[in-house]
């Protein structure tokens, strides 16, 4: 039995696929874009078999048709706008086919094959406005979303019908909010309006400029991106979930400066400096308000999930990967 | 300068129309179902004048011809399909078309023909699993949403939409929130998966017959579809307004069995019984859970709205409303 993967070639996709083919799964990655040429080459060297399908979230027949292809048991659905502002002023009838219309598809589709388990990639970005708490920590319970942005809304409603539609159908569907991401595989894909301010940083790090950003300083939940894999996977895995939604993040939050001052120690010539001159910015969070760090508690509890990679060994192998992986 | 009504022919759309054209304004309707013969025959004899154009709010060329026809000032966006449960498994593509696409069709071609005031008709069942209190009522900033239906989640969805958009494209967006409303013009028009309880009860009692309903004998805030267009006219009209989310329910909530005895005094014949058993019931609510009555305080405030109908008025007034139509 295989796993089919959404968005395979997306950020978060890209991940998960290498962590199911790293244990030898058999893996269907669906996505309207080819995976990186570099990933298939690395990704052939695994155990797993992988097989990928190009097709479009938002056309019912070919996200059938590749269900139809293999025997297929699970679903991580990851395909999704990861829109900003300016995508949610232009098109944001787009962003709601995708990430609301496309997620119906694939739940249709799961329904007419059978699939068991449906683990939804879903995000913080649906706490919203109830996201930025005044000290403390973004719990699954006690803290209802409230989202703002047409991303924010867009997946918070494909979470809500995976409840909804998995109950009525009889698929075991699941959400994994995922804190903010950084690591292996970010890349702009043309769907991910903004990279993570840990990559932005990295990047000009990378140059040995000078990268200035927002001051503040807050705690931020960054979640290594092969960690939000292997809490998916379980998700994935998992014989029976107490709960329908998980928080995926560290409960190991660090600031901004925490990272930069890792890159001062790697990179010859990198400075950095938080600024509140917003013109002076070449490293900007994709959220004004940005986001609390996640109560870390429920999927700990639950599933026995604790990240890999916190902030050192992170750095150290991101930075490795990255230099690896040039293009 | 006339109001675009969106689901013109529908329960709400009928009477925001009937209350416009009351006052002598212009109204185009929008709607993909003809109105209902009796309403054009009446709305006639009303002094404004009403232009109606069968279209479907799911294709955008079609809202935009509607607005290119008239100027139009303002909108008021009731298009929706009220799903059941049924409807929810069958056919969660089409709710999210119609009540998110939908609305996103509207929101841009009201963005493109310079709508200033677009007031979105919501509806209590976004509350979801945060509407049915221990007691209190439901306030629009104290009870986040927790929808739960696809009809409470693509609703939501639309209402974050208007308000997000609103902002970015400088259309001045309002959401009424409706509590249960009954009354004038309420059918069958294939998009409203079930009647309200005070029609369903009203059928029973002209019937002649015994009416049996869940046990439990709770408040409700159901309120009388001619309050709700006063409403939301205005909304409409008002000059500035301090929030961008409003309750529209009664305050004066009563319940089923105090319905019944209305009716049972007017219909002779007529008797009622609460039970537990689902089997025996021939009035049914919707939404298993119910839902608390409405803080009606913002409305109240902000815009002076107080519901001309409550119990007994609005019970004269719609029986005799009801056997002049009885088709």
């Amino acid at each position: 039995m295989a796993s089919l993967v959404t968005g395979s070639s997306g950020f978060i996709g890209l991940n998960v696929v290498e962590a199911l083919l790293a244990r030898g799964d058999e893996v269907v990655g669906f996505s309207d874009t080819p995976l990186p040429l570099r990933a298939l080459q690395e990704f052939a060297r695994l155990p797993g078999k992988l097989r990928v399908v190009e097709g479009d979230v938002t056309e019912p027949g070919q996200i059938d048709a590749a269900m139809a292809l293999h025997r297929i048991d699970r679903v991580i659905h990851g395909a999704a706008i990861t829109a900003g502002l300016e995508r949610d002023a232009s098109d944001p009838q787009r962003i709601a086919a995708v990430n609301l219309g496309g997620t119906l598809n694939v739940l249709a589709a799961a329904r007419k094959h059978n699939i068991k388990r449906f683990v939804h990639v879903g995000t913080g970005a649906a706490y919203g406005s109830a996201g930025l708490l005044d000290g403390g920590l973004l719990d699954e319970e006690a803290h209802t979303p409230r989202p703002v942005s047409m991303y924010g809304i867009t997946k918070y409603a494909a979470e809500g019908s995976c409840l909804r539609l998995g109950e009525l159908w009889n698929i075991e569907a699941v959400v994994g909010r995922l804190a903010m991401v950084y690591g292996c595989w970010e890349y702009e894909t043309g769907l991910r309006d903004q990279m993570s301010l840990p990559l932005q940083a990295l990047r000009v790090a990378a140059r040995g400029a000078e990268a200035v950003a927002p001051s503040g300083g807050e705690l931020r939940d960054w979640i290594y991106a092969p960690d939000v894999a292997s809490a998916l996977v379980m998700l994935l895995d998992a014989k029976s979930l107490a709960h329908t939604v998980y928080n995926i993040g560290t409960g190991a939050p660090f600031t901004l400066a925490d990272w930069c001052e890792k890159l001062r120690a790697a990179f010859p010539g990198f400075r950095y400096r938080l600024s509140d001159n917003a013109a002076e910015w070449n490293v900007i969070p994709l959220a004004a308000a940005g986001r609390s760090p996640f109560a870390a508690q429920r999927i700990r509890t639950d599933l026995g999930f604790r990240p890999e990679f916190l902030l050192d060994r992170a750095f150290d192998h991101y930075v490795a990967w990255w230099r690896a992986h040039p293009d």
